[in-house]
């Protein structure tokens, strides 16, 4: 995605900076504006589904709605036209999500009064990752991303075993509690299972029974004791992804504690750090 | 559960290594089956207990269960069959849930319409953990356990506290509270103290007067604060549970990764471990 | 609380030893049975606040509580005869709880029906931590309690912190949501704000104005987020509070991490500790 | 805001001294009054928004009020009268609280029965924080504080992908659910999402159809595991954040606590700080 292999000058040079790049103020401003565009066309969208407003304002969103239509439209094209590789661009996660956020206001036209998937436009949302990843933050979302891969096993085994105590504990309630509990079948008990060992608690279904409450209480007491499993795995995943260790002058390689001596890659000596 | 002390070639042999091994082809496509074969009749089980479901495709349900529990059985058999020692493995844990996970439904047939305990058949899950655990995630399994393991003490002390909370506060809520808001009995309370400091908060019981509000709200505060505990508790056993790493033949310095050649205090060779 | 100090031998100091010791077997012993008592009478406590179980099995219950009632009295008389300093321990917290663990069954027949204080008997549990900690946990509960003692400042800053934005948001939905919602006054309004931002959600008290449910969600996620601040203050104490470091030998001072050389005390060489 | 360019003596510098110093008995006592007028006043103005206690007490707590707002106000003035720049002062943080605090009173005479604003008088609570910042915590405080600031951008990062996760998952179940359930439209359909996500669970929503619960139980369990992020977020800045320690003026070693007397690696006399 970026400018190099262009000759500078040309128009498409010029816009493919100002749309792609954001060294330039033109490139910060366009990002800016973009960035403005994207939230007040989603608020629209999620207003849209507001009757009273719709009943009021429709007419008026259904304007602006074509306005930012058009706009993402031009923009959609723009950067068609200055990508050097514009069927990859199309292919790729964001060309996608480009073209998904414009294609269901046209296609309200062919098959009118589709607001099923008129609100497929809130898609345009994840956009807005797209401009902030160009501007900045990429370094903090990089981080909590490798944090998080990184443990990403431990999560795993951790949700299996969550998913596992819910569906037992969900059968023995069913068992235990009557329908009129609202325990009508195993996906409902497991459903009630998730919402109280999560500690959401909506209320809708409850034990009535004590022993119901007691099985409960048991969950509820366990979702609270468990919860620090992903903490603490985060947390140290996320505590070893923040320091870089002393870095090997001679073979670069990281990862060596402060009171390491030699690399523990090439073994040549370690530059003496200060005690940070 | 090892195919050591066989000699290679046998029909027995050769099951063994499919069965209980991972390495060969044969082996892993087996757990594959397995755990599909696992999970789906298990997501039947589940759905056998929904009315309009039962009522729709009771009859299909019944022939995939048949199905279901004839695999099973034959796995059963053939385990006993491989493994060295029969008895040892009927009476392993696994050995049991994979026996519990297909006596239900012949049970089912001399004493008809057991829904009660056909459920028990959702143990059949526990076998996905079985298989998972012949296929990997072993160690960061272990990891967890290792950390909660260790930490089981204080979190024993944790739940002694919380436990001590809920009761007194429960008592005590029994007496501000009247029986019309649902605090009928001290138990009643204390469940809803549980709901409470937990923070799952269904709403079925909430207290109405200001006094009780005011109690409710130094619980809930309460509760926010010391979830803190468990999860100091846990990250910080992690944290330290973690992998000790490679260990330097020459002065035993700990905490070389996986991928270090060279002891990072006396630059002597690391003996060459497998990537994990 | 030892038994030094005694001549061995006399039934006193017999009695000293099983009573307050636990190297013995008969200590040991004496602590299991002591438990158990305290534990099933506190049950009984609760039972008995069940109307149910009052109707059918009231007189049960009377004898009970009147056997538990005199075993403690009986080891209450016990304890003060055989502690070196009688009144020094009935005016200890312990004293005390033993005291107001057997007075209720008492007071109880000059002013019967005192159901009121009847609850006080759960008080009871409390003598569970005494025995507990004569026999083990000890080390753990301190670990726990110098944890949260080091961060009480940073807890109570935490907590100031919380309840002025409790008061602050439960003031402003007071205005902007109607009595209808249940936002009746300022309290009640900062009781709502409390059940949310601790993310319990009773549902008792919701917003309804898309006003307020704006300012609520700004809460939840607040209280969602906020979280990360108690658990992150007792996780870096308890992460401190486990390791003790190196000790020096002249001085005993502890707390030197691994790679000091000198005591930060009496500035004496530090034995060389192998890298844990 | 320190006295310093005072000549000591004159009736505006001891002011000076008891308003805004620490040092002195008189000036920790003015604190102490202070704060607690602080505290008096405001749980007055809660007590004023219970209809039963102002229907019965309101000429008393309207006396109280006026008394409040004299003692404030005359506050107000010498704080006017003794600081060096009263300009910069009115303009500062607290500088306004303490006009806002005073202000609501005074204008309820000219707009009677402005109810509305006159709660704004609870803002008086933020006037604790100067006062419990000019006496201690300050050091917790700002360790907080830092914590927070150096993982802002993370935190926001985090905030930004939840606020994506609630629109989308939202938006989501506005087309599955119906408007029965109360998903009437996407705006409260999002607050649900973050109601779930959050953990809150008031249960005024909630999803009726299995395909809604089946997506709500993915919101909860990725809410139960999300709330790790920030806390590791949180937890590694902490840890961080904590008091680097004393410095080797020699070699320029840190990490010596505060009552170390030697260098822990060149066995150098540390200096001797004040204790915290």
């Amino acid at each position: 995605m970026t400018a190099s292999g262009h000759r500078e000058g040309s128009l498409r040079d010029r816009l493919h900076t100002v749309i792609f790049g954001t060294e330039t103020p033109a490139g910060r401003m366009f990002d800016v504006v973009l960035l403005w565009a994207i939230v007040v066309s989603v608020l629209l969208v999620m207003l849209e589904s507001v009757q009273e407003v719709r009943e009021h304002y429709g007419v008026w969103l259904r304007y602006a709605e074509w306005g930012f239509t058009a706009l993402f439209t031009v923009e959609y094209l723009l950067r068609l036209w200055v990508v050097d590789r514009p069927v990859r661009y199309a292919r790729s996660f964001f060309g996608l999500i480009d073209l998904l956020s414009i294609l269901p206001t046209y296609l309200a036209i062919l098959l009118p009064g589709a607001q099923s998937f008129m609100v497929i436009r809130t898609l345009r949302l994840l956009r807005v990752f797209r401009v902030l990843k160009l501007v900045r933050y990429i370094s903090e979302a990089g981080m909590l991303g490798r944090a998080l891969a990184a443990s990403r096993r431990k999560i795993l085994v951790f949700l299996l075993a969550v998913i596992s105590l819910v569906i037992v504990f969900g059968t023995l309630m069913y068992l235990i509690e009557t329908p009129e509990a609202g325990f009508t079948s195993i996906p409902r008990s497991i459903y009630w299972a998730i919402v109280t060992l999560t500690t959401v608690g909506y209320g809708d279904i409850a034990p009535q029974t004590w022993l119901g409450q007691f099985m409960a209480a048991i969950i509820m007491i366990l979702g609270y004791a468990i919860i620090a499993v992903p903490t603490g795995i985060v947390s140290a995943e996320m505590a070893r992804a923040e320091d870089p260790g002393v870095e090997c002058l001679v073979c670069h390689a990281t990862g060596h504690s402060h009171d390491s001596r030699f690399c523990r890659k090439c073994g040549a000596e370690l530059p003496a750090l200060p005690e940070d």
